[in-house]
């Protein structure tokens, strides 16, 4: 006899029972129903993609030690996707002349990196992401995004208690760097992924850092400075054209009331090394949780690998891995009972049985869902099976029933018994229906 | 300056552009619509699974020219799931016995094969996947997997005249070989294969290979007589349970009024080697498109590999390309208009443009789905835009309206333009929306 195979799914990804099922559905029509109310379209590209889409803008850790790649049967280097940008930059540059812009655009792909699964990281996950591809006015496209971000996770339930919007912008970073420390830009990359750290080591690791980086006191002092002091600091350089742009983001966020919601964080830089504007992420304010649940930021160059044609870009990926860790620590998570209202019983005869078998299939037809017993034999086992299964109202026809034209229900919860003819059932049923909502 | 990428997805596989998402959602929708009208509940598994989960049941032919499989980083054998049977056997062992059968579940997985692209054959597909585990009458559970398969097709609105249900059993043709025969069970697959064959091969083709095989004049005559007689076969050996019990099928079918949709077709076998009573396959009826669309049957053994536990199971697997050619043949292909109805322009000073992000924030906040405009600066082109994109209503808040408390709403179908209040645009809006249903 052959040995059994393990039943577990493969390391870093999850089975999704009917149960756990009804809540990602939850999640994902959650999504879908707030970024289409701000309209956003929904796209979707193919899973495996070929490899070197991935080998210009994405991050090296990602392509040198997370991405599914091998040779496909025809010898062709291709990809599990790792994240949804390259492709979709792909699908925008095939066809952005014939497209009407701005493009709002939207999918929930899964997207695998071989990691080792930790809390919040697995192999195997899914990520909306949102982007606005081609706006006349990038300013209006930022503050529609930031404000997207924030409408999602209330429509969770959350709110500034739960998480907080860190913001940034990558060009008031540039010219710190380049104007009051006099740094080359070939210097940005590493200084910029230190000043990624910063929250997550102490001071005086973070000085030691940048002076092996090369920087002096009087430039780790200016540092500081545009770290710490932060709206003051924008202000005395307002005439930065980045400076006053994110001012203004500020001011038009407060005038909409979400300011709340908004930190301005010098420090937020984004692993990620395509961002040209705007850098955001989100974050849980839980004491035990105080991590990045998602980001984004403009991007502009993305679409170079595909044309010539410069086309403009802000958006942001939002993982359900961390966010369904998100609102399990505030106690925002739903989980649901089954949808089936009514269980139909079998008894008997196999005239009875087509019966049943019908008014079934009437019912259906009503947008009623009715799971039929599968076993004739044992009445009293069907509500047995019906009460474990938590579905309200069992039918039975019987023989008698049958001759006079009738249909027996029975409530689980209450323990009621009516004979309705099929008219009557119906209009029980709608009212019923109608009640629930 | 690098050359540009392909902007084409990888061979066989394909981009969603919104306006094919929305037939795409269209398409998945109505096919969750209906099997949860059965009482199925959806599940989902890891596109990826151990390589051995493959190999035992999974037809040959998949495994050793079609399956996506290689070594991920940690050296172990995985493959991109071809189909979604192994993994939900491996989800039904892994919980059965703390689970209230019978289970009816249903996916619509992504799944890769390495295939020659061609009409109806692409490497990446979705597929609906049905089934029933542990069903205590089985010939319940196959009816009701008949009655889906054919509720499902008339739900995309396909009828008789459309399509076709044929229907066999495997034991009866195991007993026309054993027993009539007196063939050895080890010769019933290689003739099981030939008669899946029969449709597409002339008669003396057929009786060539049967001969080859081994067959003499005899019985060669007697397996015709099977395969022709039909119904009048099966009466004369009623005494087989297998054909007594499609005999009833049949019998059932016709009394449920859905017998035109079904042919008894013996010559009905599936490659795949692990079905053990009925089988089905659903054919398009059209001249230039007679081929199969999907099929399923009754396969008893499939949790074997994971457990000692029998868990009996009958399903079904259906193809989205194969059934979008076969809707597109009868046309019946929907495409839809996108889902916004309102489109936002603005006009001049932020305080303007705050105000009417508010709004479209009320807008949404009520169910409403509002694209604002990103071009503040040319009234014409925002109109203009609105009209390229179909959406039907344009509201703007210009100074006078703003002073007001008003808000203009143009309707680019009639040209009817009126100002009201935010509540008057509320009441408006949605009396539309119940007059548009």
């Amino acid at each position: 006899m052959a040995e059994f195979l393990s039943t577990k799914p493969y390391k870093g990804s999850r089975d999704f029972y009917p149960e756990e099922m009804r809540s990602r559905e939850w999640m994902f029509s959650t999504m879908s129903r707030v970024v289409e109310s701000f309209g956003f379209e929904r796209y979707d590209a193919p899973l495996i993609e070929p490899l070197e889409i991935y080998l210009r803008k994405t991050s090296e850790e990602i392509v040198n030690q997370q991405i599914y790649s091998f040779l496909d049967r025809g010898e062709r280097k291709v990809a599990i996707r790792p994240e949804m940008t390259p492709s979709v930059a792909r699908m925008v540059a095939r066809r952005f002349s014939e497209l009407v812009k701005p493009l709002r655009w939207y999918s929930i792909p899964n997207l695998w990196r071989y990691e080792q699964p930790s809390r919040g990281r697995l192999r195997e996950h899914w990520q909306l992401n949102c982007d606005i591809f081609g706006a006349q006015d990038e300013f209006l496209a930022d503050i529609e995004i930031l404000l997207l971000a924030i409408n999602l996770l209330k429509a969770f339930g959350a709110n500034q208690e739960h998480f907080r919007l860190k913001l940034s912008h990558r060009q008031i970073l540039n010219q710190v760097l380049y104007e009051l420390l006099s740094l080359p830009p070939e210097s940005w990359l590493p200084i910029g992924r230190i000043i990624d750290k910063k929250d997550k080591i102490t001071v005086a690791e973070f000085e030691d850092l940048l002076q092996k980086e090369g920087l002096d006191r009087e430039q780790i002092k200016t540092l500081f400075s545009y770290l710490e002091e932060k709206e003051d600091f924008l202000e005395r350089h307002a005439q930065w054209s980045s400076a006053h742009y994110l001012l203004r983001i500020l001011k038009f966020l407060e005038d909409m009331g979400v300011r709340p919601y908004i930190d301005y964080d010098p420090a937020i830089v984004r692993g990620f090394d395509y961002y040209t504007g705007i850098v955001f992420e989100v974050y849980d304010r839980h004491p035990e949780n105080r991590r990045s649940l998602f980001g984004g930021g403009r991007y502009d160059e993305l679409t170079g690998a595909f044309s010539k044609e410069k086309v403009n870009a802000v958006g942001f990926g939002m993982g359900d891995v961390t966010l369904e860790d998100f609102l399990k620590t505030h106690g925002l998570w739903q989980t649901f009972p089954r949808k089936t209202e009514l269980f139909m019983a079998l008894f008997g005869e196999e005239e009875l049985i087509v019966h049943s078998q019908k008014l079934a299939q009437k019912l259906r037809d009503h947008g009623f869902c009715v799971e039929m017993s599968l076993n004739s034999a044992r009445l009293g086992r069907q509500f047995e099976e019906a009460h474990r299964k938590e579905i309200p109202l069992v039918l039975v026809i019987g023989s008698e029933e049958y001759k006079a034209g009738l249909v027996l229900v029975k409530d689980l919860n209450t323990g009621e018994q009516r004979r309705f003819s099929e008219e009557e059932l119906l209009r029980y049923l709608k009212e019923r229906q109608k009640n629930l909502k």
